[in-house]
């Protein structure tokens, strides 16, 4: 397990919580996964003073984070993407590494998390005692996507926890963010009807590093295999990756187990080789910023969360900018000031 | 030339500025090329007086735009997006388009403008008196890349041009800017070394809806073919296109004048049918959305440009931020503080 488990801190859900994100940090740290389950929750928490509590606790977090792989994986709804993170996650276990499995779902806030919301979709790597699972936070109104799941990642790290696995389903927003968050982004995609993959959304598969196209087994596997080469074939059409990976793209059948292992041992190796680069520490330079950007943006979330009003206006205008009743413009103008002087109350 | 020119407002830049949003209306709508030159000016005066009645002008000119076709144009230096402009824009004009051309350019803030800035490299057409043409307005130091160049595109509306061409160079941001503000969205690419295209961004491709790949001419004919052909392989690979059209895969020498007739009657041609369909309205919905958000990142900028001291922290702590001394999240919430703090003075 990763981290000794305080006893002052895993009694049970009704004990009082840490007064001081110096407490919050031993809790983290030395708290097991109930300890960290908990610091989550915090995060998901919407009131002020805990979101303050909760940034004091990311900062003092940072000295013990980023030590970890991050591992990113898409694919559509039906495309294997928990049948295979069930199957690869032994292999990683017998690799010697602590795994947390977070989600990023931004249909949670309407269906109330479609991914990994059943753990009983991955039985096997729930009942174990050294994964950490947790299902998606929601996404807030306004931007921020995948922001609370990025800190929960940091969490997880100072934790102890070595790989992260980020989940997320296809629906274009959630990529740019799991992307952002990840040293390898990887796409599971299945064959169509014909010999194109189904269903991808536009831009995904030139953000992937690696493309499994799951379900290479009988009936389908004769159109995995034209799949694969057609995607291999087109792949160099593509530019250049910005870190300097190429690519790839492996067949593998995640209901027969075949393919994993393989899979399990390349993303260890483009991971292993980015990070001996310095390839990885560049992209995650980048991918700091671009977090900075989404945080600010997603300070206006939490005022929005905490102000009906001010949500309520929120939704007004964006009603009428989409119905060309005003313009962007005066909208964002309009909407700024009741921000601002909600902020300020 | 679009409008008559209302002799009060052209006659000469000494005279004063209208002292109303409605006067500016006026201007914009009967003040030709010199009154819409000035309207331009305004949004991009930094000072929160002229930002004020340029919003409020831009929500007065809404029920006079919208009329227009919007055509994006990309490609990297070198590809040939000015010439091609030049040959192309005849045709445009026979068929009887106002035609106004703009330029989102991300890189004007370090080179004081690089495309459009030499009006030269369009000589016939920046000599035309039916052709409005106007460089880059230089992007703000958070967000916002082309937000004067979309609230650009609705004063040419309101001015009577109905044939609207964003250029824009292929680095990324600013690509993004431009799809989400045009009706379609063209990539121009050369032949590179081998049977590839030279130096496309990751993702640029994928938001193309058409691609005019210039350059076959001799030397490099066989190789525009074989790219072509190839390109045209591998797009049914690409997912389908959210508003319904086929991408579409053209030859061109803009040198030589060939196919550039060809591809202004296609681009024509995919333009009426998408406004035909309803799916010009849906994508502008969208579009109009997106902008509201952007609109609302813009605040800061105004408020960063205004004040030194809040823009020194906001680069300080990005730099902390990017050498992982402070976590994204505390130092968001910090600036926030700081913004809100400024804003209320």
């Amino acid at each position: 397990m990763a981290g000794a488990i305080n006893p002052n801190y895993t009694k049970g859900s009704g004990q009082s919580a840490p007064q001081s994100p110096e407490a919050w940090l031993e809790l983290v740290r030395h708290g097991g996964m109930p300890g960290l389950s908990r610091a989550i929750s915090l995060l998901e928490n919407h009131k002020q003073e805990a979101r303050s509590t909760a940034n004091a606790l990311l900062d003092l977090c940072l000295p013990y984070s980023g030590n970890s792989l991050r591992l990113g994986i898409t694919g559509i709804p039906g495309a294997g993407k928990s049948t295979y993170i069930e199957q690869a996650g032994p292999y990683w276990l017998q690799k010697g590494y602590r795994m947390a499995i977070l989600a990023v779902d931004p249909s949670s806030q309407r269906t109330g998390g479609s991914i990994l919301g059943d753990k009983t979709r991955m039985e096997n790597l729930s009942r174990n005692p050294e994964v950490f699972i947790r299902p998606s936070a929601s996404a807030g109104a306004l931007g921020g996507v995948g922001l609370r799941t990025r800190e929960a990642m940091l969490l997880c790290e100072a934790s102890g926890y070595d790989l992260i696995l980020v989940e997320t389903v296809g629906v274009g927003q959630s990529e740019i963010a799991v992307h952002s968050m990840v040293d390898l982004f990887t796409l599971i995609a299945i064959p169509g009807a014909g010999d194109e993959l189904q269903g991808i959304k536009r831009g995904i598969m030139e953000m992937a590093d690696t493309i499994l196209i799951n379900k290479a087994e009988p009936p389908a596997e004769q159109k995995a295999k034209m799949a694969a080469a057609e995607l291999r074939n087109a792949l160099h059409l593509f530019p250049k990756h910005p870190y300097g990976m190429e690519p790839q793209v492996l067949l593998m059948s995640a209901l027969k187990n075949q393919g994993i292992k393989a899979s399990v041992d390349h993303l260890e190796s483009m991971l292993l080789k980015a990070r001996a680069s310095g390839a990885m520490e560049k992209r995650r330079k980048d991918q700091a910023v671009f977090w900075f950007q989404e945080a600010l943006q997603g300070q206006w979330e939490h005022i929005l969360e905490r102000n009906t009003k001010v949500h309520q206006r929120y939704l007004d205008l964006k009603a009428q900018v989409s119905s060309a009743q005003m313009s962007p413009f005066l909208a964002a103008q309009q909407l700024w000031a009741e921000l601002v002087s909600a902020h300020g109350n």
